[in-house]
Order: C-alpha cells, then structure tokens, then sequence
C-alpha cells in the first residue's frame, strides 16, 4: 500500500478502503506522509467526498490516533454536546450544571475561540482561579464525585486530528462535510462520549451559512453515530443573531449565571434547554422531550443547577463568590455605546462581523495563541424584529483601550440592517435529528 | 494576495486571474509558497480545471520563471517538436535532420526517458562522444553554422515547471490536461521556439488512452497557441504498436539511420515525414502539406538528411563511422527471442507493456538518474494485423545479463493478443489540428 495509489484513488473518485483510511491516519500521525501529499488528498477529499463508511473509517482511525480517555469507570450514560460554533453561543455552561443535577454525568472536553466564534475554555478560565488544565485521573475523580467536569483536552488526545486540522487550515481544506465531521465526533469517541448532541449552528454569525449545508453535515453526523456505535442527535439552531446578548468571556460567563439563576430568558435559555433535553433523551433520562425541558426549567427554578455550578467551581479552584458578585469578573474599564442610525426595525444583523468586533475589543483571537482580554466583548441590547427609534443604543463594547474600542464599535455600526415593515425572523429551533426516533417524543 | 484564498478560489470553481497565477508560480519558484500549499492547489486544478486563459497565464509565467533561451540571433523562423511519449518513437532523430536540411533550423532541447517511454537524450547519450551538454553560446553558434542542435535543457530553464513537476509526481496531479499543456509550451516557449508541433501519442504505449483525452490535450494545446502568440499544429498519432520496430538507446539509433538512409519505411517514417511536414507548413518552407512530405522523402533519397545527421554528429563530438558501422554502436551481450504461442493474426499488443519490458532489459529508468544499459532493448519482429504461425519468433530481447533478459521476455510473452479473423487496425495518423487553417493543404 502507498500514499500515491490511495491519493490517485480518491481523485478518481472511488471508495478507499478501512485499510487505506488506516494507512493514511497512521502515516500522518507518526509522520511517514509528507504534507504535500496529505494536502493533496485532503483537496481530493473535499471535493470528490467520502462516503458515510469511509467517514466512520476516518473517524475511528482519528479517534485512536491517540491515547482515549477512558471513562467506564465513572457510572452512567456518558453524553457529550458539541456546538459548531457561533457568536454569544455559551449554552454549554448552562445546560452542563443542569443536565449533571439531574444525575447524568457530563465530562466535557472543550476547545479555544478562533475567528468570530468563541470558545468555552477561554470563558471558563476568565474566571478568577478556574483550572482547565486536569490529568486524566482528576478528571475521573471529579467526574465520579459530582458528575460534572469541565475541561481542555487532554494531551495526546486524537493528535491525528491536531495535525490535520493544522494543514486544513492552512490549504482551504476546511469546508469538508466529512472531514469536519470526522473531527468533532473522532474527538468526543476519544473523550469517551457514550451518545452526543451536536449543535449545528446556521446563519451569519455560523461556519454553515445555509439551512442546506447545516443539515447536510447534521445529516451525515447522525449517519455516522449508527457506523460507529454512538448515539448522534443533531440540533440545528439559528445563528441569525447573537445567541445570547452578551459576547466576550466573562460576559458570557455574567450571562451564564444569568440564565442559571432563572433571572434570564430568550434564545440562550431555550437553545441550552433544548440541547439539554435532547442529553437527558439520550441518556435515556426521560422518555419525552417535553418532560425533560420540564425537568431541566425546574433545576433552575429550584436552584439544584446553580448549585452544581458552584460545586464545579470550587472543585476546579474558581471564586464561588462570583455567583453573587459578578463584579468580581473582569470587565475592560473602556466602553463605547453604538446607536440605532435610523428608526425602524432590525431586520438583519450581520452575526459574523458582530463576532469579528468582538474579537476587536480583544475577547476574541485573530490567529492561535494570541492572547485574550477576558474582560473585553459586548452586550447586545436588541434582538431582531425589534422596533428602534434612531439613535436608541443597539449595543455597548468594552475594552481595554480607546482605539480597540473605537475600531471594533465603527465594524459593529456597519452590521445592522433596518426595514419599514416588521421582518420575518428565522425559528430558533431549525430542525432536530436523530438516529434514535423512539428516543424522541 | 495570498496563496490560501488563491487555493480556496479554485477549490471554488472559479478563475484565477493572471495576477493569482503569477503570484503562484513566483512563489513556487522562489520557495515562498510551501509545498502542502501548491500540492492542494494542484489537485484543485486537476479536479476543477482551468480555463484556455489560465493556462495560458501559467504558461508564460513558468517560461519566464528562468532564463529564456533567446534563439533571436539564429535566423529563420525556429520550429520545434514534441512527443508527448511513446515506444520505438524516435522520430526526432529523423525528422530534424531532414527538417534542418531543407533550410529550416531546428534548435531543440529534449528529455530524458522514465517509464516505458524514452527520452532523445538517452539516445544520442549511447552514440560514442556524442555531448548533450551545451552551452548556450555553444549551441547558438552551432545553431547558425549546421542549423540543427539537439541538446538537454540549459541550466535554470523553467525552474517553476521542475519544482511543480516533481510535485505532481508524488501527489497525483500529473494527469491534468492544463497542466501538462501548460508544462510543455512553457518548455517551448523558454527554449525559443516560434511554432511548436505536437505530436500527441494515442493508444496502449501512450499517457492518453483513448483518442477522447489525445484530443483533449491536442484541443488545449493548439488554443493555447493563439494565446500565447506561437503556431501549435498538434497531430494525433496511434501508439497502438510501437512506432519503430526497434525499442531502446543504440536501438533506436540504428533504425534512424536506417530510415534516413532510405533501407527502412513503415510507421516510424511516416509518422516522421507527418511532423516534419507540419514544422515545414509552420514555418512557411511550403504551401502544402503535400509538397512539405515530397521535399522531406526527397532529402532522403539525395543523401542531404543523413548528410545533416552526420554534420550534427561531428559538431556535438559523436563518432560519425556510426552511420556506416552500425556495430561501434553498443548492443548487449544476452538475447532472447520470443514466439507466437497460436497460430493467428496479432490483433493486440499492450505497447506499455512492451515498453515496460525494454525497460526491464536495461534500456529504461524505473526511477530518475538510475543508470541505463544503451545497447539494450528489443527488436521486433512482427506488427499488428500480422498473421503468424505457432512459434514464430515475434521480438528478441537484448540485455547485460540472462536474469534481466528472462524478466524482460517473460513480461513481452504476455503483450500479445491473437485473433482468427484479421483484426481492425486504427489508422496511424488520427487527426490534425491547427491554428492556422490556411497553413493547411
């Protein structure tokens, strides 16, 4: 077997084999295939695809391109939620804490914000004291004590994955259904999720700009659940606008608590809800989706979820006492108030420039390993459909200096559309998909 | 500009401008594009395509990524000639010396071989003396005395073309027609040519297979020429059989010197006179195409193309006594011959596998800069739609030693298809393309 045959293979547009996938995620692993010819393949994968088999082949291979973190020993359904990324889209620190309340546990590996789209270990570490950075055993001794761990990867985890999306980045090998598949779900297979729930998000402020790509990749996930024995249910939501009104990281975090304490409603309630309960299905929790949304609203109401929050940030060395004074998360002391430019409604905002203006106030990264401002970002005070009247404020940035401040808040004013008549605004639930249908109410 | 958008815009099916495509190849050339950049873009071209203007914007930027070889002060109008590669395909040893006598120049650089094709250099390379290395100076002033030169590539000619090529190699992108039109014409056009014949080989010893692809190139090719302000006349020739009878190094060189002394005709000759013929109509020597093949069978019959050769042989230091002792030149000790195994009509011959069997004995290269045998190779003894009887010798095999000349006979037993009603024949010449309609009898 060699690199050649199988690139020529794929070019032609036939099937590789479970043993050529094998081949090739190997010799990219321990370096044996240079990267020209990986990225050739990699382009010849984008555009003559996979099929679902050698999807589920590629997956498998990443997923043990590494060590897998081995969860048998924590009790339960483990289950695992992947959002493919937006903009004010923290629903992970909401229905974490109320899906563990309830006694299933969530051991969640997450990942850094890159570009428009944030990312749930840099919120988490804009908390004052919080630890991302856990061994494999204190995870698992966390995980069986109360059911709720939130976490980078661990190291070696798929490093397959790591090496291609590097190359991918660089060669526009990104937009691949399968390869963008393979990489979420080779990852959650090698953290030990038992069944997952993918958020796929839709819209400006997404990867997926249209209905018809997001469901083409939930689609295939879903597919793929059924080749390599995991539960897949796949939710795909509107990113027409910011999920949430705040952006940054301990913004979001501020929201979190928010919601959590049940003095919050809107879009990040009901996305986080809705993933939730699609968790709490597959767990096998409840029968019906109403009756877990029903469960995961009264973890609020009652406290129960907050409470597994605080619990989560005394174990990983967080303050608690930031859910009772928020003011003890970091908020850049500069802050600019963009306004309404003419009287109507909002009828479109542009999510991803929104989510670029974020990245301007420093809350967000232009390339890896830049650093963050943890108290940079923006609160959103309109959604879509609302009636403004000219120069009624639409947002506040916060930053760390004048110039950042005033940068991102000119790219923020280009980002609204208005309209005389009342716009049509798109569902937030789009659609919801999963292999399992007498899983679903 | 940078590379990665240059990559996803053809990833995208759209078209480069020349702009893109001069920034690709400078980069190439100049090492600031690294290779898992350009060998994602390659696929993207061999699976996308490019449009007669892009290739024609590759072509120019890769004649000019070196020294150009300025033939200006050499005068009449230069004529140069390809083979896109076949077996017992050597009519550039016939035709530039018939071509060259009639007043024509021909100043032409050419390749080695790899594969079951052979490469000019390799030939003259296994005439006693004879020196492919020239100068540039040199071969300018031998232009201008003897008008005939043929040579290797000067340094540092098309370097962008070298370093893709090496490339497309090794990741599946050597069978992209824009590619290899755009490799070839850059070829030409930096060694100086004004008009370019091509001779596009078709059938079982050939890159294309079917007359489809043959085509294809041959369309590319010819458009390409108005493009690019040269003549291209491409002609589509069966390589169905091997075009001589004689395949190898000195091989090849004996059935030349046979030819052009007027004791050998067949397919070899008549695919000669076809190109030379055409290099004549391009470079206005006559009106028709008619006249051009009386004037080349004539310089036959006077002696003035084997006076050419001879003239040619003294110049680059090659042993002249080769053209009346054909024995000075080297043979290899070892032969086999091998038979008919029916009684029939040779109606197939797998020409590749003829050619891979040559290679075998030691006349071709399975790898770049291995060594060749020159005197060794195989004379055939039969052509298609022959009818042969039962153990009827077929070829004999030449090579250094019996182990190779066993390998290589027992591969040639196989190349052979046998049928009882006499087989169809495609015709040797398929079609000819050109430019330049009134140039055209």
């Amino acid at each position: 077997m060699n690199i050649l045959d199988i690139i020529i293979k794929k070019r032609d547009k036939q099937v590789l084999s479970k043993e050529e996938i094998s081949f090739f995620v190997r010799g990219v692993t321990d370096g044996a295939i240079p990267d020209y010819q990986t990225s050739a393949l990699l382009m010849a994968i984008l555009l003559n695809g996979m099929t679902a088999e050698e999807t589920a082949a590629l997956t498998m291979e990443m997923a043990h391109s590494g060590a897998l973190f081995d969860l048998h020993t924590v009790d339960g359904y483990k289950v695992d939620k992947h959002s493919t990324g937006g903009v004010a889209d923290t629903t992970t620190l909401i229905l974490a804490p109320l899906v563990a309340s309830l006694g299933v546990p969530v051991v969640k590996m997450s990942g850094r914000g890159l570009g428009f789209s944030g990312g749930t270990i840099d919120k988490l570490e804009s908390i004052p004291g919080f630890r991302v950075d856990l061994s494999a055993s204190e995870a698992i001794s966390y995980a069986k004590k109360s059911k709720l761990v939130l976490m980078g990867q661990t190291d070696n985890l798929t490093p397959a994955d790591k090496k291609l999306y590097a190359l991918r980045d660089v060669t526009g090998t990104v937009d691949s259904i399968p390869l963008i598949a393979a990489s979420i779900m080779a990852k959650k297979i090698a953290a030990g999720a038992d069944g997952i729930v993918l958020d796929v998000k839709c819209g400006s402020g997404a990867f997926m700009k249209t209905q018809q790509d997001a469901e083409a990749l939930a689609k295939t996930m879903v597919a793929m659940g059924r080749h390599v024995g995991r539960k897949v249910t796949a939710v795909i939501s509107s990113m027409a606008q910011p999920l949430g009104m705040y952006i940054g990281n301990s913004l979001e975090v501020m929201e979190a608590i928010h919601v959590l304490k049940g003095e919050t409603a809107g879009d990040l309630l009901d996305v986080s809800v809705t993933l939730g309960a699609q968790m709490l299905l597959l767990a096998g929790r409840t029968q019906t989706e109403e009756e877990a949304k029903q469960l995961l609203l009264q973890q609020i109401k009652n406290g129960e979820g907050l409470a597994k929050f605080r619990e989560l940030l005394i174990q990983q060395g967080g303050n608690p006492d930031i859910l009772s004074q928020t003011q003890l998360l970091p908020l850049s002391p500069v802050s600019l108030t963009v306004h309404a430019k003419t009287t109507g409604y909002l009828s479109q905002m542009d999510t991803a420039k929104i989510g670029r203006a974020s990245q301007e106030t420093g809350a967000g990264r232009a390339y890896k390993e830049q650093p963050l401002d943890f108290g940079a970002g923006i609160i959103m005070h309109k959604r879509l459909g609302d009636f403004v009247q000219k120069g009624e404020p639409l947002a506040t940035l916060y930053s760390a200096s004048k110039n950042t401040c005033r940068a991102a808040a000119d790219r923020m004013d280009t980002a609204f559309t208005y309209s005389t008549n009342r716009p049509d605004i798109p569902p937030l639930i789009l659609q919801i998909l999963s292999a399992q249908p007498n899983d679903r109410a």
